[in-house]
C-alpha cells in the first residue's frame, strides 16, 4: 500500500537530473506518529504534503465537535490551499490517523522548484487537476446523496479504509450519529448478504 | 459587474505579444441565452469557460429533481474537470441562469497554449489554486453548517446574487424545500431588523 513521490512523479512527467536532484535536496521525508497534527485551526499553512504511508484526516471543530471532511491515504497530496496561498490562518485541522510517512513540500521549496523549471508548473497543474476532480466528486456526493448512499459509495471506493478508521470518524464524515451509522451498516449488510 | 478575461490575465501574469495574440486567436467569446446548457449529463466536456457576464449554475439531476451545487458569476472560471481531463461522460449540468457572455477555452486551444509557453502552465496553476480554495470552502460549508448558517453565509458573500437567482435554486442549493427557505429568511430577517 505504500506510495512514493518519486514514483508518482515518474508516471507524470520526465524530470532531468538537475530537476530530480532539486527534488531530493529541497524536499524532506518525515515520519509522524498517530494523532500528530500537521496543521491546526488558526495556524498558517507553510507546507503541503505527499502521503507515502498512513492516513490523514481533515476535520473542522464545530462548537467542540470534530467534523471529519476528508481522509487522505497513500499516494495523495494533502494541502490547505487557501491558508497556503494567502498565508492566512487555517480553518481546519490535519491529523494523522495512523503513523505516517510524508514528503514535506515547504513554501520556499515549492517556490524554488517553480523558479527552477517550468516543468514544476506543469506538475502542479496536473496535481491540482486531479485534486479538483476529487473535490467536484465530494461536493457531488453532498448534493446528490443521503448518508446511506454516501456510506455505500465511501465503502466501495475505499474498502481498505473501512478497517483503518475509527467508526466515529466515519459517522462524522457522513454527518450522522454512531447509532445511525450502525443502523446503516446493518441495512446495507442485510441487503448484500 | 462585467469581467474580462484580458483583465483577469493582466493582474496575474505578464504575457508578451506572441502570447497575447495566441490568446485572442485561439479563444472565442460567445453569448448564450438564459436557460442554455453549456454541458449536459452524459456529454463529454470539451471546453471550460471564463464567465464575463451573467450567471451559470451547476446542478445534478437526482431522480428527476434538480439539485443545484454551485453558482458561478462574473470573473470566474466554469469547468467540469473530471470530464474534461479524462474525456469521460459528465455527471452534471451547466446551465445559464441569465443571458451570458463567456470566453470558451476549448480542449485543443488549451493544449496549444500550454505547448506555446510555460507561462500558461503557471496561469493554469494560479487559476486552479483559486478554484481549489473555493472548493475547500464549499466542502467546509457542507460539513460545518446547517442550512440556516449556509443561507447566511451565501447571502453575505453573494449579496448581488440574491436578487438574480430564482428562490427554488437557492432552496435546492441549501438542500431544503421552498417553504423551509421561506422560514429561514423570515428568521434571519427578524434577527437583523
Amino acid at each position: 500500500m505504500n506510495a512514493s513521490l518519486t514514483e508518482y512523479l515518474s508516471t507524470r512527467i520526465a524530470l532531468d537530473e538537475t530537476e530530480q536532484n532539486a527534488v531530493s535536496e529541497l524536499l524532506e521525508t518525515k515520519e509522524f506518529k498517530r494523532s500528530h497534527y500537521l496543521l491546526k485551526e488558526g495556524e498558517v499553512s507553510n507546507a503541503f504534503f505527499f502521503l507515502q504511508k498512513g492516513c490523514i484526516r481533515l476535520f473542522y471543530n464545530v462548537d467542540g465537535d470534530e467534523k471529519s471532511a476528508f481522509f487522505y491515504t497513500e499516494g495523495q497530496f494533502v494541502s490547505s490551499y487557501e491558508s497556503f496561498i494567502k498565508q492566512s490562518p487555517c480553518n481546519h485541522y490535519l491529523q494523522c490517523v495512523e503513523d505516517c510517512e510524508v514528503v514535506v513540500i515547504g513554501f520556499e521549496a515549492a517556490e524554488a522548484l517553480l523558479k527552477l523549471s517550468p516543468k514544476f508548473d506543469a506538475l502542479a497543474r496536473i496535481m491540482m487537476e486531479e485534486e479538483l476532480a476529487l473535490y467536484q466528486r465530494i461536493v457531488a456526493s453532498y448534493v446528490t446523496q443521503n448518508p446511506e448512499k454516501r456510506y455505500q459509495q465511501f465503502s466501495s471506493e475505499n474498502p481498505h479504509l473501512m478497517q483503518r478508521l475509527p467508526q466515529h470518524y466515519i459517522a462524522s464524515y457522513l454527518g450522522v450519529s454512531a447509532e445511525t451509522l450502525s443502523r446503516i451498516k446493518k441495512r446495507v449488510l442485510s441487503r448484500t448478504s
